[in-house]
């Protein structure tokens, strides 16, 4: 088969076959394909679109690409679930979820990503944890899972190979902006790490890549699609990213703000949405078919502090300093404090999650260029959020930093994420649509 | 600037500034854009097409990636011009233009290609003359123009390398189609050989790359508006394509018609379409303003005989053989002969130009592959033409070949290629159209 006239196919908006998907995927990770014919392929993806069905071929394709984990239903018989978030400021509900459902008897292999753009990411909070390693081998995690129910990890180089070969050329050839390839990205390190079921948190509003409920109900339809093709039940929540989640954006702050609503401390925002999605996680992983029934599970494992033993379960395993569930000064801090303050008397009506999000990356908190070195002990704390009443000149924002002309370069973004208004405006609700995977 | 910003912005549908023009051309030239960077710009190109101010500028820098020939004016005030086709089958004019024009007072420097797909190639008719070399030096070239007044050569590799790169990219990348890639392939060649005006020859019908009027008329559009942005006077005649032109097809055997229609005995429609593409290239270069005068000029030098002598002179000058003009005998000539007859009685309404333009190419006239060797003495003679009475059984087309098998594989093309009908159908003019250049 040759490359030419696969890509000639794509690029007259032809769709692909099954085996030229599979060339191509083949090809571009062992080389047979030159990388110049893989880009051309991508523009031609991205311009021409593809169907659901090509997009599930390729992203099984690219899970063949490397090893896929089996790890079949646990004792109980349930099968493996995880969770993946498409991206938000102050998004920390993995850290809270995981060992939720890992506790209430759901195994949770969980692969994640570094932080994108101005959204957080969960590997580099937990490695804000003094020693935690989210490099384990396939091995080690399945020694955590066996151990501990729940391994929290990053993309390892057995795990679809393709998708690395590929994103790294997306990344510098202007092609990352595709919605089957954005799918298939995702998907394949998901349906890799040996899981049977998915719980997608499509993020949609101001401070998610997805900005109108369209586009996310689009997206989260692909997701859904594609996943259930690939034969992992997968249900997708579209919910809100206009304001940040929780009161802290940052990588330490956000690792103590997941302990304290594992305590039963946390914000209402944080703990509903984590306890909704952990919930979701053990009807599709099969440990019972009520929705009421698995929230109850969840709120259990949570009040009697079986969920936050069990993140100390997994910081022990994974090489982290367990301690620190009970001591927050062994978590890095950034040494200067400043304060963002109300422009005016009123109500807070916004607090734009992208320009925080972006200040938090200018503080170090996120990687302006790959090779940024991430600070981890910086951040922003919301004192008030949305619906608060406030007077000028009250502290709204206060900023953790450590670099007095990265504070400089954030300044400015902060200042003008605070919207204040006359009246309270109506709350969004926080869970806007559910697609796929109920029965 | 960054190759992924100049990517995006064109995947987006945007228009490209000059500046990122030439830094992609620069970056595939000197390498500083990655191939993938420059496949993924191509195929962008492809799907979401550049402005003719684009394209403009984009031909002139892949013209400044390497040397621009300065020839000046001639003696006479006249500028060099040029002629060039998109190619046809059996469409030898530019080795009876280029002598007469020369013949006239004009200055050639003619840079030709290679047969591409059906049709067949300047050079490689030229090179089955024996000792023709058509790869002259920049040196040899002005030696010859200076001598001959014409020279016959192919791209050197002072010449627009970036197109020589981008083309190389493109023929692997399905990038080839594509209506600004293709101009700026052509025109920068001819602009970097220092003429001042060119002739085209746009191909249309069944035996050209462009089909419809339309789209020939909207290429040779193009094709004018872009010249004429780099400051060469440039006029396209639209051409008809559906059988071959001339009698003959193939490498030597079209050279043999071409020196015949030199000495005034070739066919009428081969010899009224090069005397009318010779004479425009008298009245762009500035040798006379009167259409009338540009061909009775042309006429004369085929009359008088200088003509062939300007071909004699243009084989010796380039180390050709020149005894070849008065003895047939030494070009090469296939050994084995096969006919073609009429299936039916009537009048021959077709002859596909495509069908026997492949035949040729499975014959060994052209390249299947790029590294295929040329057969330079097997052909295919037109006995009978549209418009001419045949009856069944009467031989229509006699085959030269070397190659039992490669016979077997144009046998059916060649049976499939004529078209007998019960009546005359009405003559199509030669030239269709002319657009731009005339004053």
């Amino acid at each position: 088969m040759s490359a030419v006239d696969v890509i000639r196919r794509k690029r007259d908006g032809g769709t692909l076959a099954p085996d030229e998907i599979r060339s191509f995927v083949a090809g571009a990770t062992d080389g047979s394909w030159a990388d110049y014919q893989v880009s051309a392929l991508l523009m031609a993806i991205v311009l021409k679109g593809m169907t659901l069905d090509e997009a599930a071929i390729l992203t099984d394709a690219m899970v063949k690409s490397g090893q896929r984990v089996e790890l079949g239903k646990a004792p109980n018989g349930t099968v493996p679930v995880d969770k993946h978030s498409t991206g938000g400021v102050g998004d920390k509900t993995s850290l809270i979820l995981a060992p939720l459902a890992a506790a209430c008897g759901v195994i949770v292999p969980m692969m994640s990503g570094r932080g994108l753009g101005h959204t957080g990411g969960t590997l580099d909070k937990l490695e804000s944890i003094p020693g935690f390693r989210t490099g384990l081998s396939l091995p080690e995690m399945r020694r955590a899972l066996d151990r501990r129910g729940c391994a929290m990890i990053g993309q390892t180089s057995e795990i679809a190979p393709a998708d690395k070969k590929l994103y790294a050329l997306r990344d510098v050839t202007g092609t990352v902006e595709s919605r089957p390839l954005i799918c298939a990205s995702i998907l394949s390190k998901k349906i890799a790490e040996g899981i049977g079921a998915l719980v997608m948190d499509v993020k949609v509003g101001k401070g998610a890549f997805m900005k109108t409920d369209a586009d996310a109900r689009e997206l989260a339809t692909w997701l859904v699609g594609i996943a259930e093709k690939n034969g992992v039940r997968t249900e997708a929540l579209l919910t809100s990213m206009e304001s940040p989640l929780g009161r802290e954006v940052g990588n330490a702050s956000e690792v103590i703000e997941s302990i304290e609503t594992l305590k039963g401390r946390g914000p209402k925002d944080l703990e509903d949405l984590s306890v909704r999605l952990a919930a979701r996680m053990l009807v599709l992983a099969g440990l019972t078919g009520d929705d009421a029934d698995a929230e109850a599970r969840v709120r259990k494992a949570l009040a009697s502090g079986a969920g936050v033993e069990a993140l100390r379960g997994i910081i022990e395993e994974q090489g982290g300093d367990p301690r620190v569930i009970d001591d927050y000064a062994l978590m890095p801090k950034a040494k200067t404090r400043a304060v963002v303050a109300a422009p005016a008397d009123g109500v807070i009506a916004g607090l734009d999650a992208e320009s925080i999000g972006r200040a938090g990356v200018a503080l170090g908190a996120g990687r302006e260029r790959v090779d940024s070195r991430i600070d981890p002990g910086v951040g922003i704390q919301l004192n008030a959020v949305p619906g608060d009443r406030v007077k000028r000149g009250d502290p709204v924002l206060t900023v953790l930093y450590n670099d007095r002309a990265r504070w400089d370069s954030a300044r400015a973004l902060l200042e003008g994420s605070i919207r204040v208004a006359d009246r309270p405006e109506p709350a969004q609700p926080l869970i806007r649509e559910v697609i796929g995977g109920r029965r």
